[in-house]
């Protein structure tokens, strides 16, 4: 184990320290588990409650926090970014296995791997394949012929990659996902659905995330491109011919269909729907659980199935449970109001009448 | 490259051509990216504005396309299948690896694999096994044992076959996905959940293309059943015992629950989840996010959660956004009511006391 | 095949004989698909309507049912867990193939296997492992380097287990799903996105049974828990650090995020989100389709995006397709009262001004 004292780690993320800077630090927790030893950090308002108690010998906090506390602090603009980068520091990112090129992996004599690989067990690399530098392919890896993958890749257990793929440098692909598959193209033939060739690529630029579990589709016609930057955690469906700009964040679940363009910098919240054929701007946050279906001008906010404007959603969701009372009102009102006719009737008739 | 005249392309899709009909196509585009030699389709009307500045050489549009364009035209009833039938003669479908039974794959001996059959590197084939002719097993799948398998079945890489599940022939099953895994079948043992034995099958007709990383159930007391034809894109569950009719087509990350059954020819848009033990009919299409929580007739079409008649349901969801104004509303009434009330109040008194 | 005398079968599960006991049963079967010398069971009124003409010699039945057949019947307090028990004892469960550790297997020096297992071809377990007493694996399994398993454990096909990681004994683990990948952890910094380590680990508990094509992620900091005996379905994600208590039912395709604390004994319906550092109490129910966005006390059953009352929320939801219906209600009133007031003024003026 890597120790540090806390007074480099302060210097690492130009941290103030409050406390002791020559105390020893060798591990990361939460503010529940640390103990001695350990530092923490308070990035959110909930976990306020545990700063005060935490055994932790060191936290890292925003530099207006005010909460007493035995633990040394370091005091830092973005206390989770800080803290992740002591991570980093104390811990390192996973070591990969060391496995060289295994003779258990097959790699068609057409392909052709860069320097410094290590390619495990029943992985198959296909014919006409490019593979860069230091790339990790875990055991039961697929990629498919006449894909190219840059450098720095690292491919975790039984991902798949069909047949004529691009990925870029840097791009980490979780277990099992699968990158490159047949989109949903049918044409209606009469009763039955055509199958449409798919000649469009799957390309995933540089320095992008995908979880375990995702679909990424390649194009019926043109390329599905996952832009540069971009991160996509478990479980996400990306549908054939979509473009999904740079630095977006994709979460759990979600689902865009096919020849969606999004922009960079977007936020897509988990288990979100896109419908097809529209248009997502820049920098635009879509709420957990939306279904978007028209297209979203940048920098907006929606929330919502069909999504909305999120302030406007949220009243309403938060009205939504109020439906009955508010029907019942209508209903009150609806008598009241031929009650009050009914006698208003009686006056008109006696003011007219008399 | 196969390269064609515009008129063998008419010719091949009964179009009617507008231009020259002896140029040569090479390849199939879209309107944007098109450049000469290429051919493109115009079927969605989103799509219309880039018709009159495509680079395309051709275009596949509807009988009554009205815009300019110095493309020349094949007009057909139907664009969308005319350029598919179009995209299969230039481009053909995927070129499956011509492996032949890989010394690397393990098959049992007493499986029974047809004639000219591809099976790759790590594909697992168990005990009684039988696979028809000219089947293709990408690297890494697995056929449980007693699972038989038609002709001129592809499966993807890593697909996974339980044990004595049944495929039929011209099946392709996406890689990752799982079919005849065991159903979510557990019934309350105290305060305990007590697992069922799951008996029966998964079965998958003729022509059914199942997507990427799905699951489909074996059924735990009768089959799960997958109708002919019918098609499935990715991340979709289907649950133990349900049966789905011929020719449906099921839009990613839908989950259908247990014991469901559903008639022919329905679309089941994405992210729909259906509860288990309801009969839906023929020809129903359930809109995109929706909840079906009751039987649906034949040839309806229904939207939301709960999934009502899709017109309606429409309606409903373009005024949600408004219920905060609605309160308001309902607010402002009961309070002019209270008003007006005071003062008829005060009327009648004045009527009847004076 | 096994035959019991329906009597044995009585006996096994306390069940009180209505009909002939010696009769021979041999298979379970639905009440419309069974026939002589099969057994079913009536658990769901859905059902109710076969029970009359059903062709099973026997069914198992609640003590109260009152429908006349000509079956035997067997009288239980709980029909489906009763048939469970006789489905086990005509049918069993699964029989995994006994490979033994087969050669084709990749099996790291360092690992540690216990008596007994079954590893198939393909699998892959990597050094430090630690594997229990008669475990299965079945081919294409991977077994990051320091994970460990207890006893009994059985893993389907390609199901991935990162490294580091915890599973107790008696666990099931179904095909293609992923265990211990990467947290969707990320910081922001600048215009990209900062990735942490993740430390935590993935602990499955004793009992556990993970669907097929599930993710359950690592831990970022703390480690992402999975309670003893809860049984999660298919396509479900469970994000970095969420703690899930025993005995929970987990439907499929539910998502929780990160940080989650869910008790012991929950039920989440498939489709449910639940977001990031909420707790839910013990025995809460979850409606499918839910979002649950806020702490939800013990043994509360909510429903609904937002999750609120189950009760209030399917109220609220039967009324949601009337919205369009209490709009133009609202404006009738408006209209009514604009009326009325005019008619008033009128009548007011008349009063006051005579």
């Amino acid at each position: 184990m890597v120790t540090r004292l806390l007074k480099e780690l302060a210097d690492h993320v130009s941290a103030v320290v409050v406390g002791d800077g020559d105390i020893t630090i060798g591990s990361a927790a939460t503010l529940e588990q640390a103990g001695p030893g350990d530092i923490s950090f308070l990035a959110n308002k909930r976990y306020e409650k545990y700063l005060a108690g935490t055994k932790a010998s060191a936290v890292v906090v925003d530099k207006d926090c005010q909460v007493e506390t035995r633990a040394a602090l370091l005091r830092v603009d973005d206390p989770y970014y800080a803290f992740g980068r002591i991570m980093v520091l104390l811990h390192g990112y996973r070591k990969h296995r060391k496995t060289g090129i295994s003779e258990k992996a097959f790699i068609a004599e057409s392909a052709k791997i860069g320097a410094d690989c290590d390619i495990s067990e029943f992985v198959t690399v296909c014919e006409d394949v490019k593979i860069g530098d230091r790339c990790v392919l875990y055991p039961g890896v697929y990629i498919g012929p006449g894909t190219q993958i840059g450098d720095d890749c690292v491919l975790h257990a039984s991902a798949a990659v069909y047949e004529d793929c691009r990925i870029g440098s840097r791009v980490i692909i979780h277990a099992n996902t699968t990158i490159g598959g047949d989109g949903f193209g049918f044409a209606r033939q009469g009763h039955k659905h055509f199958k449409l060739p798919h000649i469009g690529k799957a390309v995933i630029e540089d320095e992008v995330e995908i979880g375990a579990n995702c679909t990424i589709e390649r194009g019926t016609i043109d390329d599905t491109v996952i832009g540069q930057g971009t991160k996509i955690g478990d479980l996400v469906a990306v549908g054939h011919g979509t473009k999904v700009g740079q630095h977006c964040l994709i979460v759990a679940q979600a689902g865009l269909a096919g020849s969606v363009n999004i922009g960079h910098h977007c936020v897509i919240g988990g288990q979100v729907g896109v419908v097809g054929h529209i248009k997502i701007g820049d920098m635009v946050q879509i709420g957990a659980q939306s279904g978007v279906i028209n297209d979203v001008p940048s920098r907006q906010i929606v929330l919502g199935a069909p999504a909305v404007d999120a302030s406007r959603a949220r009243r309403a969701y938060s009205m939504f449970q109020y439906l009955p009372e508010m029907r019942k009102e209508i209903r009150k009102l609806q008598k009241q109001f031929a009650r009050l006719e009914n006698s208003e009737q009686t006056v008109v008739d006696k003011g007219h009448g008399q």
